[in-house]
């Protein structure tokens, strides 16, 4: 059941796990550019199966009418891509869901944030590729199957196995059809620890300092240099893990995140809202990494401590 | 109007600032050991001029009736000894108050948790001698003018201008004779970097992991980590501030800890119940300290601005 790069056969058939606000804009703008998607949905199954998926775009708004949403995996099949847009922390569950899409060949992309993801997957699955899409975009859901993206930006893939591979290419080519912007990274180990470098600092001290934008940190040289002693301390557990980040990297994120404002970081939000924080992708699982390549990381473990206990349900 | 030790002479006479827990414990304390002991009182001066203050001691009940209240320092009028119990966020106000005690020789004794204190008085007062008590003892204020002692501990009576004065030594002499366990420290500094080793750890992640007692921290060894490390942090500042702390006294202080169960920090509890957090004396004094000492505080940085954050009324 592989797929090819577009206008090299039959479109791919796709399934979207977790239709929040990440899983209906990129599998409807899948299903826009020709793709055949299938969504699980849960609370939007009534609106989308009457009305499809609405995105409001900054350039203007599109319609995915019929949406092709279902209750069960078993009422979708077997796919050649399963799209798991979930949040980490509903991974268990979500995986319990996944064997009924599977055929030969069927490649999972799990659309989540930090660490963990492709090796929870790989090692659920390891017959099937895994890859990881690390979005960079500004989405909200504002009503039921309604998606608005704010800021387009781009998404990163990279492959558990590392490198680059034609499933991997032909993913990326489906995305950059979809027009959401992709980039193919040579390792997605480094792309992570690099969106990390900035994830880390700021989602955490936004939580930590009580709920507070960018703005406030960087507003205060002591928290600035906080945040930048923690990109510090990512650097080099990525080093000691094979990955070098360059010192002008973090400067310059920490340059694009003086201009922009009073920013919240999606866990910051969902922290103060009572949602659950993706507690272990962001900064358990790179202090584990770090510590196990010896490096010590002061700030990260205390930072870890504190989000864990006040938006990771640790008592 | 220099005072001796007991039975040398007249006994001394003594203005109390800030008659909450601390102030009405050691202030009845001295008077019922003799000294001339003048409260000057807010919340509870109704009470206390009607009753006198009620201590309930482990030992059994003690009452100082009738009590010497007062509502300004004018009616008080000069003494030998003043003793500031208030907390260290209310120091601005009540040195405006403090004029009043003043004739010549009268001493300062700031009976305050963490660094600063004394050398804020000595500022404000140059010609006068300043001593600090550190309270190690558990007080609360269970009623209008009557305070529970369940822990009676000790006091470490430093001075500022360092060493063992003759005034120190009649401060403390007066302090055995009303029970209350003094130790007349050769070193305030020292004695200070010593408390804040306990505290800045324990009040401090009892406060960031969102209010959780000693026990909670204790349970977890990457906490306890954190904790060590902490005190590691301020044992380096301390150093090179010239004071030296062995590793024996702070494994020796994590072994009590752990014996401590679940209780819980002064400033949790202050934190818990919306009152102000003493966040500079505690937290903010020792890393400017150890920074300006040339020592790396990755974690009490990051400590700091955490409670400062969500504790110290900072946004």
């Amino acid at each position: 059941m592989v797929f090819g790069p577009p206008d090299t056969g039959r479109p791919p058939r796709v399934a979207v796990l977790g239709a929040g606000a990440i899983g209906i804009y990129y599998g409807s703008r899948l299903a826009l550019a020709g793709a055949d998607v299938h969504f699980l949905a849960r609370a939007d199954y009534e609106t989308a199966r009457r009305a499809g998926y609405l995105l409001k775009m900054t350039d203007g708004e599109r319609r995915l009418e019929p949406a092709q949403v279902y209750r069960s995996t078993e009422e979708i099949g077997p796919c050649d891509l399963v799209v798991i847009a979930c949040k980490v922390t509903a991974n268990d569950s979500i995986q319990e869901r996944i064997p009924p899409l599977l055929g030969e060949g069927t490649a999972l992309l799990a659309l989540q944030n930090g660490m963990g993801s492709a090796d929870c997957f790989s090692a659920a699955f390891p017959d099937h590729p895994v890859l990881q899409g690390l979005c960079f975009i500004c989405l909200n859901r504002t009503a039921p199957a309604v998606v608005e993206n704010s800021y387009p930006g781009y998404i990163v893939i990279g492959e558990a196995a590392g490198g680059r591979s034609a499933l991997g290419s032909a993913t990326v080519a489906w995305l950059e059809r979809a027009g959401v912007n992709p980039k193919h990274a040579e390792s997605l180990d480094d792309a992570l620890w690099r969106k990390l470098c900035w994830n880390v600092p700021f989602n955490g001290l936004a939580i930590a300092l009580g709920g507070v934008t960018t703005e406030a940190i960087m507003a205060s040289p002591d928290r600035r240099a906080i945040a930048r002693g923690l990109m510090a301390e990512l650097q080099a557990a990525a080093a000691a893990c094979g990955h070098v980040i360059p010192d002008a990297f973090l400067d310059k994120m920490m340059e694009n995140t003086a201009k922009m404002g009073a920013y919240k970081p999606s866990s910051m939000i969902d922290f103060l809202e009572g949602r659950v924080v993706e507690v272990e992708a962001i900064w358990g699982e790179p202090l584990r990494r770090g510590r196990k390549a010896g490096v010590a990381m002061p700030r990260l473990e205390l930072l870890h401590a504190v989000i864990a206990a006040v938006a990771g349900g640790v008592s």
